[in-house]
């Protein structure tokens, strides 16, 4: 998606340990005008495709999947926890998750009465490195025996294993955008 | 807001320890249609109003912002955040929130680069009960020196101390639905 790449390439700032900061427009402030472009490119990919319902992850994804469920007909958006709280059901799908950023494994959880049999699953979420947090959401999905369509990342970092991992168990993953490794401290695309 | 109460009467569950669960539509599935409304019902609130900026909390608040965000011109989103992660700047404004569902203090930050001085700001939350996260955003917003226009708040716990604390301090707060108390496990509105 080339608005996105020329988006990355402006606000984008790179830090050490692979991480690419887009925090201008993505995920800590958002760029809701963009997000909609976003919303369309993934309407485009996925248009064959009907979504009964889309899948994200606190905190990143939330504002993402939100402004997508706009071009699939309102698709309802259910985003997994990471923290336990006295306000959530019992009722839970859970899997565990191993976040590279933070250095420590942590559980998601959806309640159960939010992903039904049957029902065709939308995952989408900010940033693709190793898959970790993806494979989280696939076995809550599995858990609850909906069905997935695919995972739609907006930006994939493309010198990592998630796409690998994902496509080998069978996952549909598209990016709109996908780095190569940040050599010289400069960001170039796949 | 009468489509709100009856969205609340519909869906809403009690369970013990006043908490009201709105989970199937507002802050763990997001009933994206419907938080189109909620958008509207706040520019109508707001509209004499210049927005520059929406502040608002992770996770539950992210959603509901984004599509608000729609009505104010995509007035761009901040999330202020909970964790602490490898990827946040260093240069961020900080503040103390204590939980009283979760029974614990914590730090929310935000980017200096994102609030910034004299910018017209609107705060965005789920819920207000007695108001703590609301106090941490808006010292967010005094440590930046940006100006804030007013709390914009979903759905507030009119038994508990939140809205006269806010107020007590100058700052305009406004609710689409006030709950009265649980007696008798029932939901009312004030």
């Amino acid at each position: 998606m080339k608005s996105l790449e020329e988006k990355i390439l402006k606000e984008g700032r790179l830090r050490d340990g692979n991480i690419l900061k887009v925090d201008s427009f993505l995920n800590h402030q958002m760029d809701i005008k963009f997000l909609n472009e976003i919303g369309k490119e993934f309407k485009r990919i996925f248009k064959d495709e009907k979504i009964d319902k889309i899948l994200t992850i606190e905190a990143s994804g939330i504002g993402i999947a939100a402004i997508v469920s706009q071009y699939f007909d309102f698709a309802p958006v259910v985003f997994a926890k990471k923290t336990e709280s006295l306000n959530l059901d019992k009722d839970l799908y859970e899997a565990k998750v191993f976040s590279y950023t933070k250095k420590k494994e942590y559980v998601v959880r959806v309640g159960k009465r939010f992903l039904n049999k049957g029902e065709r699953v939308l995952i989408i979420d900010d940033f693709l490195a190793m898959g970790c947090a993806a494979k989280g959401l696939l076995e809550l999905v599995d858990k609850s025996e909906a069905e997935l369509v695919g995972v739609g990342i907006v930006i994939e970092k493309g010198f990592q294993d998630g796409r690998k991992i994902l496509e080998d168990m069978g996952v549909r993953v598209e990016s709109l955008a996908i780095l190569d490794d940040f050599k010289d401290g400069e960001i170039r695309f796949k």
